[in-house]
C-alpha cells in the first residue's frame, strides 16, 4: 500500500483477496503496510485488478507463472527428430543456407555440412523479410528440395513456419518446425503448434524478456506439444556493432528455470561471419544442447543473410574446432 | 572497401555493381576507396551481397527503402472510417476497453466515451496475452457486442485481429482492424490486412525501429490497402518505472518520413493510469492526428489492463482538458 | 524463500533479520514461504546480504531509496538563479550554443535569446567529448566569455563541470551549475556540489533510470545542496532515427515522486532541429517547469551538434509559438 | 543530399569540402546525389557542420575515429604488471571483494584466490555506489591492505580510481588502475590517467558502444598511456532476469578492432553467482585475455555485490574447471 493508505483502503483490499478465493495477511511496517495473499489460483488478472485499486502501490507475484516447461517439474528433458536427440548430453549442430534458393545451392550445402558433421539442416521456404521487396521464400517448392536434401544427407530438416494456415503444409516435410524470432508472441501460431505432432523450435523473440520466452514455450506446451527446443539468437540493444547481442548467459539461466534443451544461433546472434566461430565455441563452453548456424556454398550470391553465412570450408573449420570443446564438456558432464 | 583492399578485389566488386545493372563509380580516398554504385533497382539484396565479399568493409543504400507509404509520395493522407476522418487535420480520440468482458461493462463504457467525445470505440475480443493462462478474449461474442455498442452510441468501432484466418470474420464487424505491437511484424497477416477493405491501425512493435515500422505499412500497402493509420505506442527500453517508454518524437519524425495519419496511445506507453492525462495533452501538442486510451468502468474489476485504465470521469476530465490544446493546434493549422 | 527451503534455512533468515534490527514476520503460502522484515534502518547493504543466503529466491525492499528530494518530504521546491525562479509555476527557457566558440559567436546568440523571450544562457566551456580529437573548449576564457554575455543581456548563465577540480572555478563565473548525462553517476562531483553554493542541473545519464537519477539528485542535496533542478534529455535506446529518445512521461512521472524542478532537452533528446518545436510544446504540455535548447548564429559552422541547434530565427518562431501552450498551462494551474 | 537538392545547394557543399581541406567527388544518382569529401584530416567537427547545411541529409566518415588503439596500429599488445603479463596468449584472472571491509576479510580471500590459481587481487577502497546511502569504501585504509595483501601473497593488486584527485594516492598502491563503468566517460579522469604511469583497466560503460569504449581508451593512449586493458562486464539492457547482458561477442569483435588485450567479468555481467562459472568457460572458449571475478568469504555478510561473489571453494572449483579450457584454448594459439 501506499505511504498513508487509509485502514478502509487497507480494508478494501483485503475484503478482494478473501473474494479472490486467498488469505489476506496484513504486515504493518514503519512506514508502509505490506498485504500478504496466501492460496492458489490464477493470480496474474487479480493482481492486475489490485494494483488498479486505490491506495495500492504495487502489487506482485511470487511465483514463476510458467508451470510445464519449468524445471520444479522436471529437471532435464530431451527432444527427439527421428534419430536426433537435443538434450541428452550431446550436442547437435544444425546447419545449411538462410534461405532455400536454388536445387544446387541446397544439395550443395546439405552435403558440405552432412559431410562436416551437422545432424540437422536449416533452410527457409517460407521468409519473414522486413520489406516486402524482399525475397518471400520458395514456400512447397522450398519444401520440397528440403525434403530431397535429406532424403539424399539423411540429415534432419528444420524449417520456419510463419502462419496459422501453413502449419499443416510445413510438417508434411519438416521434421522440426521453427518459430521465428518475429513470431515468438504470435499466440494463434503458438496454440496452432501446440497440435502439430513435431517438435517445435522456438527462436527468442528480439526484444523478449528469458519471462516471456518461456511463456510462449509455455502456450506450445498448455495446448498439448511437450517437445518444444529453445533458441538463443540475440536480443535487440543499443548496440549497432553487431547485428544482435548475443545473450549467453541465458543459456545456464534457462538451463535453472527450464528443463526444455537450449540451442544457439550465433549467425543471427551476430550479424558476422568472423564472430560465428569464437561463439560456437563459447556456445559450447557454456552449456547449450547445440547449435544453428547459417551456411551457403557463396555467401555473396546470398539472397538473404550472407554477411553472417559461413562458408562450406569455414563451417568444416569451425566443426573441426568445436570438437575438442564438445568432448571437454562431455567429460565434465560424465564427471558428475 | 577495408583499408588495404586489393585492385583485384576492388575490380571484383565493380564488375558485381554492373552485373546487377548499377553503375559502379571508384572514390580513392587518402585511406580507404570508396565505391559507389548508381542506378534504379531492388538493392537489398545486392546490398546483402556486396556485404559478403572479400575486401569489403560494409555496404549501405542511400535511399529509403519504404516507397508507397514515403512523403515523397504524397504529403499526408487521410483515412475515413464511415463519417470519422483521420489525417485532415482534426484530431480523433479512440476509447475503451482493453478487453470486451461482458455486455454491461462495454455498453457502459461505451456510451460514457461518447458522451464525452470520443469517436471510435476501442475494445478487444481476440487478445494476444503474455500466458497461455491469461483470459484470451470473448472471440466472435465480443465482435458482436462492439457492433451493438456502435449501433446505440454511433462510435465506430477498432478492433484487434491477430491470425490470418480471423480477418474474414473481424472485418464483419469493426470499422478498422488493428494490428497489435507483437504483430508489428506477422507479415503473414500484413499481406491479408492488404485485400481486407477496411482501414488498418499498425500499432508499432515492442522494439521496432522508424524505418521497420513504416516497412510494415509498406506491406499492406503494397498489397492493396492505403488506409493505414500508425499508432506510437511505446518501445521497450531498460527504464522499468513505466511499461515503455513512450517515443513522442517519433510523431514529429514520422510527420516527416510519411503521409500516414499518427496517433498515440498513452495507456500502453505508459502502463500508468496518472500518467495518461499529461501525456495526452503532450499528444495533442506534439503534432499527432489522434489518440487511442483505455476506459473501463471499474479499472480494479478489469480483466486486463486495469492499471492503464481511465474510469469514465477521469476520461470526461481528460476530455475537458485536452480540448484547448485541441483548438490551439487547429489555429496554429489555420495559420499556416 | 525458495520453493524446497527448510525450516533451518527460514530460521536462519529469522535470525539474520533480527540481528539487522528488524522484526522478522513469516508468511507460509501455498508454495512459497514469505519473510518480511519491519523496522527502520539502512536496508540496502541488508537487503544484498540476504539475497546471498541459502534458500533465499529473492529479496527487495518495500520502500523507495531517496528521501530529501521525495515528494513525501515536500510538494514542490522552487530553485533560484537570481531573479530567475524553477519550479513556481512558470516556465523557464533555457538558450544557447552547445559550446562557447568566440566573442562574437557568443553574444549574438546571447542577445538574440534575450530579445526572444529566453531567461537563462547556456554554453559549454568545458565539453566532455566522445573523441579525444574533438573540441574540448575554450575553458576558463570560455566561462568569461559567459559572464561578459550575462553583463550585456541580463541573461542567468548555466554551463557545464565536468571534474571535483573544477567546481571553484566554474561557480565563480556560473549562476546554475550543469552535471551533464556522462557525468550523473561521477559521485565525487555530485557530493563536491553539494557544497558548491550555487544550484546544480543534474542530466538524466544515458541508461539512467528514474530511481538512479533521483538518488544521483539525493547525493548532491545529502551533501548539503537543496537547489536542484533535474534535466530530462533523452535516453539510449535501440533506435537510431534519433539521436536519443526523449522520454517525456519521465516528467510527470518525477512530478509525482520528487518535489524538483524539471526541464527537457529537446535538442539533446532528439539531435534532430526539425523536431525541436514540436517537442517543445510536448515539454510545455505535459507539465514540465522549463526548456534546455540549443541555438547558434550559424548551425553549419558550429564546432559542435550543428545538426540540433536552431538558427536564431527558428529560437525566435518557437518561443513565439509555445507561449500559447504556455499559458494554456498557467490556466491550468490557476483553475487548480 | 536530399532529393531535390538544388545545384546551389550542391555547389556550396563542394565549397564546403574544399574549404576544409578535402577534395569533394560528385555522384550523381538517379534519385539522389552523394558528395564524397577525400583527404587527410579532422573529421567529426566537419561532419556535424556538414550535416547542418541545407539539402543534406545525412554525413558520415568512413575512417574509424581511434588511431592508437586501433589493431591498423599493431596486432595485438601486452600489459605488464609486474611479473604478469596480459595479452601474451594467457589468460590471467583477477579475483577478490566487491569491497575492502576488514584486514580478516581481505587477506582471507586474497590467500584463497592465490591458492586457486588467480595472479591479481582485485577489491575497492574507492566505492561508486548508486545511492549516497551506501557503503562508500575505506579510501586510503582499504589502499594499505590491499598492500599488504600483495606483500603476503605475491598477487598484483587492482583496484578502482573515481576521482582525478585521488589518482596520485591510489597509483602509490595499486599495480594497475580501474575506471568503473560509470566513469568511462569520465574524460577528466581518463586524461589524468594518460599520465599515470601505471596500466589502466577500463571498464565498458553500461550503455556504451564498442565505439564508444574504444575512443574512451583512445584518451588514455592519446595523453601517453598506452598500457591500457578493457573489460567487458555486460550491458544495460530491457531484460531483468539478470543485472546486465553479458556481450561475451565484444570480445572477438574487439580482437579485430584493436590490439589492446580484453578481460571479462561475469560477476557485473550477470549479477548471479551461479552463472559465473559457466560463463566464465564460454569466456576462455570466445578468445579473452583474462578473467575478473569477485570472491567472498562470507557472500551473505558482504557488504555490497554479495549475490554475486563466489566463496572461497567455488571459485577453486571454477579455477580447476576452467583449467581445460584455457590448455586448450593454448592449443589452438601455439597450432596457428
Amino acid at each position: 500500500m501506499r505511504a498513508g493508505a487509509s485502514e478502509e483502503q487497507i480494508n478494501h483490499i483485503c475484503d478482494r483477496i478473501r473474494a479472490y478465493g486467498y488469505t489476506p495477511h496484513i504486515i504493518k511496517g514503519a512506514e508502509r503496510t505490506v498485504i500478504a495473499a496466501v492460496g492458489h489460483g490464477d493470480k496474474k488478472e487479480h493482481i492486475e485488478q489490485l494494483k488498479s485499486a486505490d491506495g495500492v502501490e504495487d502489487a506482485f507475484p511470487i511465483l514463476q507463472p510458467f508451470k510445464l516447461v519449468s524445471r520444479e517439474v522436471q529437471k532435464k528433458s530431451s527432444v527427439k527428430a527421428g534419430n536426433v536427440t537435443l538434450g541428452d548430453g550431446g550436442f547437435v549442430v544444425m546447419a545449411g543456407p538462410c534461405s532455400v534458393e536454388t536445387r544446387d545451392q541446397l544439395m550443395q550445402t546439405a552435403e558440405a555440412v552432412a559431410k562436416a558433421g551437422a545432424q540437422i539442416l536449416r533452410g527457409g521456404a517460407f521468409k519473414p523479410r522486413t520489406s516486402p521487396y524482399d525475397f518471400q521464400g520458395l514456400v512447397e517448392e522450398g519444401l520440397k528440395l528440403l525434403a530431397e536434401a535429406r532424403d539424399r544427407t539423411g540429415l534432419k530438416v528444420i524449417t520456419e513456419v510463419i502462419n496459422t494456415e501453413d502449419v499443416d503444409l510445413v510438417r508434411e516435410y519438416a521434421d522440426i518446425l521453427q518459430v521465428g524470432a518475429r513470431n515468438m508472441q504470435n499466440f494463434a501460431l503458438l496454440k496452432k503448434l501446440g497440435s502439430a505432432g513435431k517438435p517445435v523450435m522456438l527462436k527468442r523473440g528480439l526484444s523478449a524478456t528469458i519471462k516471456e520466452f518461456l511463456l510462449s514455450a509455455e502456450y506450445i506446451a498448455a495446448h498439448g506439444n511437450p517437445d518444444i527446443i529453445l533458441c538463443e539468437r540475440g536480443i535487440r540493444t543499443f548496440e549497432t556493432a553487431t547485428r544482435n547481442t548475443l545473450d549467453l548467459a541465458a543459456v545456464p539461466l534457462l538451463n535453472e528455470l527450464t528443463h526444455l534443451p537450449v540451442v544457439v544461433d550465433p549467425s543471427h546472434g551476430t550479424g558476422k561471419r568472423s564472430l560465428i566461430k569464437p561463439l560456437a565455441k563459447a556456445t559450447v563452453a557454456v552449456g547449450a544442447d547445440g547449435l544453428m548456424t547459417e551456411v551457403h556454398p557463396c555467401p555473396e550470391e546470398a539472397w538473404s543473410d550472407g554477411p553472417q553465412s559461413l562458408r562450406p570450408e569455414e563451417f568444416a573449420l569451425m566443426m573441426k574446432e568445436i570438437e575438442p570443446y564438445i568432448q571437454l564438456r562431455k567429460n565434465e558432464l560424465l564427471a558428475l
